[in-house]
């Protein structure tokens, strides 16, 4: 039986009492973004969604994405009212003791993404919608967004996909409450003009005074029976502050409590309860979380000195995976033909997902799918994982996991010029809290690493490289996440030569030239940047008292400031890497104008010998 | 007298034919997607936009942007055409010694902002718009998208804002061909579409076929008759590789040149000159560019010991310079009062900018200004600024001269949570070729560095800190980009922290505890993170013979890899940092929590020095 419209009242006002205690308690907080949306969650957690309140992390249960992450102090009185935590859980806010943060965590339960950076719920609730449409699981997935942060296009992003995949599974509501941190948002209170874009996009859009809860009920109703097989938005026009006269449409108010003083006469306002004949919460069973195996392994088969490249060993290692795990999925940002994971697309075509060139939203949604319990890995080219630096930052925090691709790095690719050269992707992944970083020189450590990656949670980059490179490794070599190889060495090593990728295969051959010169040097694959493998690091640092590390990035953030702090003080460490903008031209010719092929690092090589490794050169 | 209709079609003739040539003689690069402009360039450069040929760089000349880079034969065979460049020059595309690189670049006149990465065109287009305006300037902006890029939630940013602006100077032309790089848009031929979602954003918007240059022609009129005060754009529908057959509406042939074997078969098809009486360009006079002086400087007056937010101290000198340089504009997403960038709007209004929250648009509008003489300071939370990344890169590409200043930093921004705190921030900054990044700890600092940096060309970070911070120099200090401050030094210092912004407050109340157990240490403000000041570090570590760096930053990529590159060898670095995803809590407890408050920090020089200075204890 349906909540009665005065128990969604009572929940409201209840609610909102709540959200002004916790902030005025806690010193700081949203209050007023809270009380926008109040009405709109009450609906929401009492009348529309179907889940169990005493088991908030059952699969059956509707996803909610808050994805105006400061108005958390309503979400945690929602958890409250429904009783997911206890009543008094909500005056612990921000406390760093307490789960209930400033913005929502997966630290409490039913949270599958971290919010707080704006307009990135939408993209989250995708992938949830689209991972439940491809476990054929019936449970909605609901986001309530706020206006101002529909200036995000991360927002657009995410909704012209959602209308190209027809993603009826997912409802939307917009809190229009027409004010922004520092002033009017770009539209005010104009729902029909949120409403014709949504509709633009593909939508089904409902307009609705967001204050009244049966027209909202209404419009849920509304959006169910004409909404088709579009995915569905309810904008709503509310007030900012909405029940404390205070706070209520009141400018140079958001991001501040209630003080003190005022506290007693803003909850006057709100102490008047309505009838409420309690809430029984609609409760979904029987859907399942998909099972795969605990450990993947493929099965490699490449001839040692044929050439391929790594972005396609990862594709041909990810099909691989795919078949053994139905867990895994690809997604793309319309360069599939380019990083090859159009090899998913062929062989398992439910598991790739086309995300077009939208890759911030493709993040998003990759988290959304990472808390239904899906394995995604997500490539394109490594300069276009920067355009979502941020959500990649937020799925750290959201505890994601996701294993991202990036292929076309460094000047290696040669004539399309800078634009298209990832030459500060490892600095970004390597910031990172808890990332894995690899960067394989040839196809069958690629593959292998695939299947690692796998196995792996948290946030994880595998750098691909464009041009074909040889295979120098047996196909049954065994790679670890957080090892390395040393593929040469000898009794009278007097350096060390430390690569990954493209450039590791120049370093062999500059070994070869010394070598004729009676120059023994140590080659190292450090194939994992992060963690590095400290050790073999060390070792050589002890025995060749000279590191160069040589690398197709910028020389900021990437392998050498990796090898820097390894080895510290134990070793001269002097980075070869890309300094200044690069610009079009052939791939060897621009190893060779940025100092990474053989002869540039031989020379280097000599002339760090010759100086008796004294003095760190690197500037 | 406007060039006739047939001559149109000889230029877009030609171009076609100088496309196709380019790209097979490179061996790479898009003539498939120059082929489906070409009408519309043909229309656009010979027909409705007025420069002068002889003087591209002249700044009365209507502004272009490229946004789909990768059509660059295309533009360059317009140069040609327009004798720009000599007839030869397109074909040198793509080549080391060339400056016509496989996507466009400031190496070549005219060019105001780099692109190649797809959905950026839009963004410094309306910064060239918003610029024009603002000096009262005539020329008009023309921005030539692809329909795949639109997927990008970065152009609908930069619709939003343009037509809140009423941006009426700006004009953008849509070549929807349909296909992608790997398959077909999500639109695919529907101008209709693209229509209603630039209308949903306030644009006057006509579609046309795009093969048709009277039709071209003609909406180019509709939309000045009919425009208003709104942006216009012109969706065109046309079809990938139109000209030559083998090409034409062909999927699997993005990015790929007509083979050698097959050249003068499409040549062939191509070969029919249309009667063309020439092309006498329109030239528009009398703008000029404003001027400013050539360094400048603020007259700081601030108590010693008196606190203030870094944040607070940026806006106060940025408004000093507005006053003293028309040509510097502050830009902000919707976070003014946070970052205090406020006190621009309210001293000089028309030289601040509100981009709400979009931040991408934002480093993307910077860049356009720049290109047109600004001297734009791009303001938002540290952490959200990782959303620009991937724009803040190609604008390094661009030569943009931007200045970007994120505040709340670091864990000590307190109970907000993860989300808000900047904590990659500086990883990201370094990792920009010949950027600079600096971390102001007081007032003064902060306020002599801003004056700095108006100075300073290229891309560079501000790093300012939420919480008050007392005044710790002398208002007449100097202090220079590439410098550091020794703020304690004895002759028997045993360590040496070396801290900036908040962590150098710690830092001294560390050595204050450490004095008076009679251990002496050596405290360094670097404020300058990069360029480093590798000198006072090198003497440091000669004289204490160890180094801790602490810094309200992850480990990776910030002062702590800075450090170490300059040190090296010569001593033992340990690296003092946020290590994990934080929480909410009060800002001494983080400090605490993460071992970046004093106490913390003296607890770990006296492990240091304990030990001897032996080992590097860093993870």
């Amino acid at each position: 039986m349906a909540t009665t419209i005065d128990t969604l009242r009572e929940k409201a006002r209840r609610m909102r009492v709540s959200a002004i205690r916790a902030t005025t308690r806690a010193g700081s907080g949203h209050p007023s973004s809270c009380l926008s949306a109040a009405d709109l969650a009450s609906v929401l957690f009492f009348r529309e969604m179907r889940y169990d309140p005493s088991d908030p992390d059952n699969p059956s249960n509707d996803r909610f994405v808050l994805s105006k992450g400061h108005a958390a102090p309503l979400l945690w009185a929602a958890y409250a009212e429904a009783g997911i935590v206890d009543e008094a859980a909500p005056m612990t806010l921000r406390r760093f003791d307490s789960p209930l943060e400033g913005h929502p965590t997966p630290r409490m339960p039913w949270v599958g993404v971290a919010t707080g950076s704006l307009g990135q719920g939408l993209s989250a609730a995708l992938g949830m919608a689209l991972a439940a449409r491809l476990d054929g699981a019936g449970y909605d997935t609901y986001v309530l967004l706020g206006d101002g942060e529909c200036a995000e296009g991360s927002v657009w992003e995410a909704a012209a996909l959602a209308g190209h995949y027809g993603a009826s599974n997912l409802f939307a509501l917009v809190d229009v409450n027409g004010l922004g941190q520092s002033q009017r948002t770009m539209y005010g209170f104009d729902v029909d003009r949120y409403a014709a874009i949504f509709r633009a996009f593909g939508w089904y859009a409902a307009t609705v005074d967001g204050h009244d809860h049966a027209a909202i009920s209404a419009a849920f109703e509304d959006c169910r029976a004409r909404g088709g097989d579009r995915p569905r938005v309810i904008v709503a026009r509310t007030f900012k502050g909405r029940g404390v006269s205070l706070l209520e449409d009141k400018d140079d108010w958001h991001g501040k409590p209630v003080p003190e003083a005022q506290l007693e006469a803003a909850l006057a306002e709100l102490s008047q309860p309505y009838s409420s004949n309690g809430f029984q919460p609609s409760i979904r069973t029987g859907v399942t979380v998909p099972e795969g195996p605990a450990s993947h392994t493929v099965t490699v088969d490449r001839e040692m000195g044929s050439t391929t490249a790594t972005r396609e060993a990862y594709g041909d290692a990810l099909a691989k995976l795919v078949a053994q795990d139905p867990r895994i999925v690809a997604l793309d940002g319309d360069t599939k033909n380019s990083t090859f994971s159009q090899t998913v697309l062929a062989d398992h075509p439910d598991n790739f997902f086309e995300m077009f060139i939208a890759e911030q939203n493709m993040a998003g949604v990759a988290a959304g799918m990472s808390a239904c319990g899906k394995i995604p890995f997500v490539s394109t080219f490594a300069a276009f994982l920067t355009r979502a630096f941020d959500q990649i930052r937020m799925a750290a925090i959201s505890g994601s996991d996701i294993r991202f691709v990036g292929s076309h790095c460094g000047v290696s690719i040669g004539p399309d010029g800078p634009s298209q050269m990832g030459l500060e992707d490892i600095a970004m992944f390597r910031a990172i809290p808890g990332s894995v970083v690899l960067y394989p020189a040839d196809a069958v450590s690629t593959e292998h690493l695939v299947a690692r990656l796998a196995d792996t949670g948290g946030i994880s980059y595998l750098r691909t490289t464009r041009p074909k490179t040889p295979v120098i490794y047996d196909s049954a070599e065994r790679f670890e996440i957080g090892g390395a190889k040393v593929l040469r060495r000898s009794g009278g090593d007097r350096a060390t030569i430390v690569a990954a990728g493209v450039t590791l295969h120049e370093a062999l051959r500059a070994a070869e030239q010394l070598a004729s010169e009676q120059l023994g040097v140590r080659v190292i694959d450090a194939y994992s940047v992060k963690p590095i493998d400290a050790e073999t690091l060390r070792e050589a640092a002890a025995d060749t008292g000279c590191l160069l590390v040589v690398e197709d990035h910028y020389a900021e953030g990437g392998l050498g400031d990796a090898v820097l702090e390894a080895v510290g003080h134990r070793a001269e460490v002097r980075k070869v890497a890309v300094r200044g903008v690069p610009r079009s031209g052939k791939p060897d010719e621009l190893l060779r104008a940025f100092g990474i092929d053989a002869d540039s690092i031989s020379a280097r090589v000599r002339e760090a010998v010759a100086v008796g490794n004294g003095g760190n050169r690197a500037p």
